[in-house]
């Protein structure tokens, strides 16, 4: 620690060159000059586990390519970044280059919304960094804000953008009018979704960010299996037509609430309307953002790039940058290890409103009908709005806050109702002012 | 370090109680059991400085408040918290307690913007922290992001919203058609604007923040006097109706970008147009963002409140634990005591789009003879949008990138045209594609 910049170096080995491992090891030797001051240190970039270290990688020394990730896992390098996705053997890797001593980086959201807890413990034990900047939304600087900045506050709801390829889709459908098929079918032939599309489309990707966002915002302990997930396949073009009518816009959000009451936490991922006038609603086509309400800091929203290579390598090099500097001047970053752990409760419990589209018979009295239904189940009526006469009449409705179940009854009694042909749609709505 | 948190106590002391201190004062005192886990140790208030100490604060001890500024300062406290705003004492003050071995918290841009880099310094030497999370944009997590999270990046361009009360001002002039003169009036009486209002309409508030962030951003020592600044008040209604019919909207932006080639750093504040689509343009009223552009992450922005006892008290506390877990841990966060030291050039060297609205005589051969003086001068038109007839006949111009010069040039060959009836309105355009 008494020694000049120069003779101090930090080595770093890397787990993984797929898009993301590739740009993070040339970005770091393009950048490691203007890096030396800020860590304190010259960055060395020591070896690369990849499943085919024969293809070079541009930017990065053929020489220290090797297939055996556990060597290079166990090589005790000061900074261990783990980009080879998925739950094994990422978790083992992880936890051989913590019990060397290494500090980790890791981007890998799957394995954290399943073993994040696991992982912050032995990294507490050995007294090292593991940072996961990149593991939700991307380049965007979310997590260290929320860990770092937000300390003395108190964090109420945190609601996301977190999966670019199903905004891009909501985007394209609010704007173009395409339907879900059809764009569906342009995001698959333009690279946009995941081999497995289900991860997108069905909420599971934003639903293990979901799992980080909620355990970083209320220091508990959530996984992937805690959060109740719903995609978009189901979102249609009324739907979306209905959202324009009413000043709205439909977004697919990661949205970790603290329960009415404050008997826990619920964590949830669906389709919501949110209004135009909203920070989220300007949030278009593969952007990614988060917007939080904190007790003194109000509203704040972060935005930027969710995914691509170049933009996740910035924010896991941010994270290698303090975890550099932390072996420099021998301290460790904030551990999560503090828990409130608050119970983490289903969404029968949430409170949210709903939208409700309904295809009705144009006669008199229906909507006296209707309203009356909302009524029974105490769900209470905010705004209602008719349209079309004869065999297009169509009643839109939107609550205030109601629960879960006293909705779904609702919808059951309005589907056995004379008056209704057809439940059309419905969906939470969130971001109205009062909320 | 091996006692329990229980056992362990880090004071705090408080110069100034306004409307912040206050907030903040009561805030520490409320939440204090909430952070005891995430410091480390308890937190305790154990002085406040005001003018009135006679003067009870909710939440805060009365027996602690004392008028003797400089008792409190040298106090040898763990953290001093800087509220009072202004050149001196504050400078004195917070050198003092550095000197007494206390870590450091303030919001103080005007000071930040005039001395930081002595203050920084004297903080590195003495081995102790000093964090201004608040000074800009309030309760945003921005300066911690741009330190720790793009420390691995390079940040080309920041552009940001940091003036509450000129962004009301212009939603306001936007979005109901009034003139500068009547929300002028109206800000006022709500108590809005600063009691020196030249502060905030001039443009010397976001300026003072424009340094702060230029100098975060850019590694370089930035002060006030090296921001080019220019207010709102010249903006009129023919140009915010000129910006709505090209589909744009008018901020007041503090940006400070890497020059051409990299030769240095400018830092200026000016009206703007900004495209609709932009991040930027949906931050409304008195809500804060900065837009930054980096190489490897590409585009991200942070919106919040920028102002407000409440908010800005969560900015502070967010310092506050940092340095508190720092002392704790024995650690000091990361200085800025390592300068890149760009040369700071004049806003002549800036290129940049401008928008011209011109009032023309209606008769043929007007058009071209108006392309040909942009052409001489080398600026070069990207767009032109003709309205009306007659003696109502204009001519918006919006131009390609162009220097400062050449524009200047070019307006002055325009004013001296017989075809030119006046200049109606001039203005910097920026956050297109391309740019």
């Amino acid at each position: 620690m008494t020694s000049s910049f120069e003779d101090r170096e930090i080595t770093v080995a890397l787990l993984g060159a797929g898009t993301v491992g590739a740009q993070t090891g040339r970005l770091l030797n393009q950048t490691e000059a203007d890096l030396t001051p800020r860590v304190g240190a010259r960055l060395r970039l020591t070896a690369v586990a990849a499943l085919d270290p024969e293809n070079p990688r541009e930017g990065i020394d053929p020489a220290i390519f090797t297939n055996d990730a556990k060597a290079v896992a166990t090589s005790g390098a000061d900074i261990v970044i783990e980009l080879m996705g998925g739950i094994e053997p990422a978790r083992t890797l992880i936890l051989d280059a913590i019990a060397a001593g290494s500090s980790v980086v890791t981007a890998n959201k799957a394995l954290l919304a399943a073993h994040g807890a696991e992982l912050q413990a032995a990294a507490d034990e050995a007294g090292v960094d593991l940072f996961f900047e990149a593991s939700v939304a991307g380049a965007i600087p979310l997590l260290r804000p929320l860990r770092e900045s937000l300390a003395g506050d108190r964090v109420t709801k945190v609601m996301g953008i977190v999966n670019g390829s199903t905004n891009y889709m909501l985007t394209k459908m609010d704007e173009e009018g395409v339907t879900y098929e059809e764009i569906f079918d342009e995001a698959r032939a333009l690279g946009y979704l995941e081999a497995n599309a289900s991860l997108d489309i069905d909420g599971h990707d934003a639903a293990a960010k979901a799992a980080i966002l909620a355990e970083l915002a209320f220091h508990t302990q959530v996984t992937i299996d805690d959060v109740y997930c719903e995609g978009i396949s189901q979102v249609t073009a009324d739907d979306v037509r209905a959202a324009q009518a009413m000043g709205f816009v439909i977004k697919l959000l990661a949205i970790a609430e603290r329960a009415p009451g404050d008997a826990g936490v619920i964590v949830r991922v669906h389709p919501t309307m949110v209004p135009r006038s909203h920070p989220l609603a300007s949030v278009r086509l593969s952007f990614n953002a988060v917007f939080v309400q904190a007790e003194a800091a109000d509203e704040l929203m972060f935005y930027g790039r969710g995914a691509g290579g170049v933009p996740t390598a910035s924010a896991i090099l941010g994270d290698v940058v303090v975890a550099a500097r932390n072996r420099v001047t021998g301290s460790i970053g904030p551990s999560r290890n503090v828990y409130a752990e608050l119970p983490v409760l289903p969404i029968s419990e949430a409170r949210t409103r709903f939208y409700v589209n309904l295809d009705v018979a144009d006669r008199p009295g229906v909507l006296a009908a209707i309203a009356d239904a909302f009524a029974q189940h105490g769900v209470s009526i905010q705004v209602v709005r008719q349209d079309g006469h004869g065999d297009n009449a169509g009643l839109i409705v939107r609550t205030h806050l109601a629960n879960e179940e006293a909705l779904e009854r609702t919808v059951a009694h309005l589907r056995g109702m004379d008056e209704v042909k057809a439940v059309l749609g419905v969906m939470r709505v969130e971001g109205e002012a009062g909320d």
